[in-house]
C-alpha cells in the first residue's frame, strides 16, 4: 500500500515540475515556422521554465528575456538575457527585465509568435508603471490603508501599467502571443496570477473611478487620466495553457491511480476548508467504500487551512492525514495521505503525511490521543512516532496540495 | 432546481419512513405457513412499525407486544397488546411489557416465527434486568462516575439483562426471528441499537470481570455470578434485516436523484465531521463539477457536529448549507442542501438549509457577512432572511441526516 502511495506522490511531482509543465504545453503549441519567435519569462519559476522551453525548442530563438526573483536564476540559457529583480515589492531590475521584454517584442508581425511563460510572482517582477514608482507605491499604501480588497487593488493597478491587464500582449499584437502559465491560485484564475499580462482584463473603467471616488484616493493628473483608459477586453492574439495548477496534479494522480489498478474519483481542486475536518470528511469517504469490491482512489486538490487553537508542530497536509487517523480505524488495506506539492507542510521538514487503518492503534500504543494531538496542532510529533510523515525535501515546484484515499482490493 | 430538490426530500423522508422500512423488509421475509407468528415490537418507533406489519401481514397475528415511550401509541392495533413505558430510563411498565414478550415466545417451535422490530430507544423500553432495578442503577452510576465508556458499560449491562446481548433471540429458540431494525446510530452498529437483544454479543465475560476489576465496581453476588455467564456468540434462528437508515436514505436519494436525471455519487452514510466544514467541502466538490457536461448529485448521510462559537440560532444541517454558500457562489444551477430526517435541525423549527449560487450575493444584500453569521452560529436567520429553511415538521422518522450537492446541466 505504501509504496502505491509513493509513486503517486514521486510522479505527479515528478509532472508537476516547471519544465515537464512547460514540456506538455510546448507539444501542443506549433509556431508558425515563417516568423520569427520571441521568449519572455516572468515569475518565481521564470529561469526553469525558460530553460525548458530553450531545450525542447528545435528551431532558433529570436531574442528572449527571462526575469525571476533573486537567487533564483541557475546559470545562462541559450540567447536569452537572464535578469533577477524585487519581490514581492518590484525594484529597479524589475523595470529594466520589463522594458527590454517590451523591446523585444516589438515591432514583430503577424507571422512572428511569442512564448510567454508566466509563475506566481510574476506581477511584481514584471512590471512598468506609467507613472513614477512612488506615486504607484502611494497609491498602493492609500488602498490598504481604506481597506480596498486585492479585486479593487488590481483594478486600478492594471490602468497604472504598461504590461498589466492585457496589456503586454497588446504590445505584442500582430504577433501570436503562446501563454504558459504555471498556477499557484486556486482555481486558476488568469487575470489575477501576475495581474494577467496577456489575459483580458474583466475590470471597467467605470469601476475603476467608481473605487478612486469611494476611498477619496489623492491622485495626480496623469494617474487620473490613465485610469480613464479602457484595459484590453478581447486579445485575439493570444492562446492560454494552463499548466502545472493543482487541476493538473489532480489529472495526472488520476492516471497513475488508473495504472496501479484503482478506479480513480477526483473529488474537487480547490479544497480550502480546514485541514482536519477534510481528514474527517475523506476517512468518511474511505470507510463507506470498503464493501465496494474494487480498488479505489479518492482525489481532493487545494490548499486547506488550519486555525490553530495549541502550540504543536504540524502543517494542513498532516493535519488532514491525522485528522482522517480515527475514521478508518480498522479498515484494511486503506490508506489517507496529503502533502504540498512544493515539498514543504507548515513549519516543518516534512511535506505531509500518511495513515492507514493501523495508523490509530499505533498512536495509542505510542501514548498519542489523536483528540489531544489534533487540538494541540501537533500532527508532526505523532505521525513521526508511527513513520507517517512525508519527507521530500524542496520539489522545485509549488501547485499547492494534494490528498489521496487509497482502498486497495 | 428548488423543485428537484423538494422532490428529492420528500421522496427519501417518505421512504424514510419505519411504515416504509417495514414494508421493505417484509417484502424479503416469508413466515412459514405451517407455524404461528409472534410480533414484538420496541423502541420509540415501535407502535408505526408494529401498524406497518399489521396492514402488510394477511396472516393472522398469534400473539404480541408493543413497547414504546410515553405518548407514542396511537390506538389499538389488531390483537397486539400495547404498553407506554419509561424513556431513557426503564420504568415498571417496561419490565411488565417486556415480560409480557418473554411470555409470548415461550413455547414456541422450530415452525413458529417471531417478527422482532426494533427502533432506537429500545434499550429503556425492553428490559428485563436480571438483578433487582435499583442495584442495576448503582451500577450504572458506579459505571458513570469512574468515566467508563459506552461498550465497557453495555459489556456489562447485557450480562445483567435478561433480553440484551442477544438473549432475547435465544429466549425465542427453536423459533425463528425475523428482526427488522430501524437504525438511528451511524454504521449501524447491531450490538449497540437497543443493546442488540436478537444480536450475538461480541463482548466476552473475561472482558466484563476485567472492567469490574479495572474500576474497583461493587458488586452484589448475585450481580457477580451473572457477569461470569456467556452471552450468545451466534443465533442460528435470527435473520436480520437493517432498514431506514441512513444508508438507506443515500440509496433512495440515489434512486430519486437518477429518475430526476442526476448521475448520483454517494460519497459516504457516516459523515461526522464540524457542519461547516463539511458544507465547505461539500461547495469545493460542487464548484469543480461545474463543467462536467452532466447532470450530477453528490450524496453525504452521517450526523455531523457543531461546535458552538457564538450564541445565534441554528442546527447542523443549516450551517452544512450556509457553510457552502461561499463556495458556489456565482456557480449556474446548482444548490447545495441539508436536512435532519426527523424534521428537526438544532433547536428550531427547520429541518435543515438550502443554498444556492446565488445564495452569497443575496445574502450579502440582506447585510449577513458569511464569514461572521457562521462564528456566530446563526444560520437561522441568515437562511431565513433568503428563503433559505428547508421547513417539514415533525416527519415521524430518525435515520440521521442527509446533505446533497446537485449540478443540473
Amino acid at each position: 500500500m505504501n509504496q502505491d502511495a509513493q509513486r503517486i506522490l514521486t510522479e505527479t511531482l515528478r509532472e508537476a515540475l516547471p519544465g515537464a509543465a512547460v514540456g506538455q504545453a510546448l507539444e501542443q503549441i506549433s509556431f508558425n515556422p515563417d516568423g520569427r519567435l520571441v521568449v519572455v519569462a516572468a515569475g518565481k519559476a521564470a529561469w526553469e521554465m525558460a530553460r525548458a522551453a530553450v531545450e525542447r525548442i528545435a528551431r532558433p530563438i529570436a531574442a528572449g528575456v527571462v526575469v525571476t526573483k533573486y537567487d533564483h536564476a541557475r546559470g545562462p540559457l541559450d540567447c536569452l538575457e537572464i535578469f533577477e529583480a524585487g519581490h514581492p515589492v518590484p525594484d529597479e531590475n524589475s523595470y529594466r527585465a520589463t522594458a527590454r521584454a517590451l523591446e523585444a517584442v516589438s515591432g514583430l508581425t503577424e507571422k512572428d509568435s511569442v512564448l510567454f511563460l508566466l509563475s506566481g510572482g510574476g506581477s511584481a517582477l514584471f512590471e512598468q508603471p506609467l507613472i513614477p514608482p512612488e506615486e504607484m507605491a502611494d497609491v498602493t499604501r492609500q488602498l490598504l490603508a481604506c481597506g480596498a480588497n486585492i479585486v479593487e487593488m488590481n483594478t486600478l493597478r492594471k490602468r497604472l501599467s504598461a504590461v498589466k491587464g492585457g496589456r503586454f500582449a497588446q504590445r505584442c499584437a500582430p504577433a501570436h502571443v503562446y501563454t504558459v502559465v504555471l498556477s499557484d491560485i486556486i482555481g486558476d484564475p488568469l487575470d489575477m496570477i501576475a495581474s494577467g499580462p496577456a489575459y483580458p482584463d474583466a475590470s471597467t473603467c467605470a469601476q475603476a473611478k467608481e473605487i478612486v471616488a469611494r476611498y477619496g484616493l489623492r491622485l495626480s493628473d496623469k494617474a487620473q487620466a490613465l485610469i480613464a483608459q479602457e484595459t484590453p477586453k478581447a486579445l485575439e492574439n493570444v492562446t492560454t495553457f494552463v499548466t502545472g495548477s493543482v487541476k493538473q496534479l489532480c489529472r495526472t494522480a488520476e492516471r497513475v491511480c488508473r495504472e496501479l489498478g484503482y478506479e480513480p474519483v477526483t473529488l474537487t481542486a480547490s479544497l480550502s476548508c480546514e485541514a482536519r475536518e477534510a481528514g474527517a470528511f475523506l476517512a468518511a469517504i474511505a470507510r463507506d467504500h470498503q464493501e465496494d469490491g474494487k480498488s479505489l482512489a479518492y482525489l481532493a486538490g487545494g490548499e486547506t487551512v488550519v486555525h490553530l487553537t495549541g502550540k504543536g508542530l504540524g502543517g494542513r497536509n498532516q493535519e488532514i492525514a491525522l485528522g482522517a487517523a480515527a475514521g478508518i480505524a480498522g479498515c484494511k488495506d486503506t490508506c489517507v495521505f496529503s502533502f504540498g506539492s512544493d515539498g514543504s507542510d507548515g513549519p516543518t521538514d516534512a511535506a505531509g503525511g500518511y495513515v492507514d487503518g493501523d495508523t490509530a492503534r499505533r498512536l495509542a500504543e505510542a501514548g498519542y490521543d489523536l483528540h489531544k494531538t489534533l487540538a494541540d496542532n501537533d500532527a508532526y510529533h505523532a505521525l513521526k512516532a508511527v513513520d507517517g510523515l512525508i519527507m521530500t525535501g524542496p520539489t522545485g515546484t509549488n501547485v499547492n496540495d494534494l490528498s489521496v484515499v487509497l482502498i486497495k482490493r
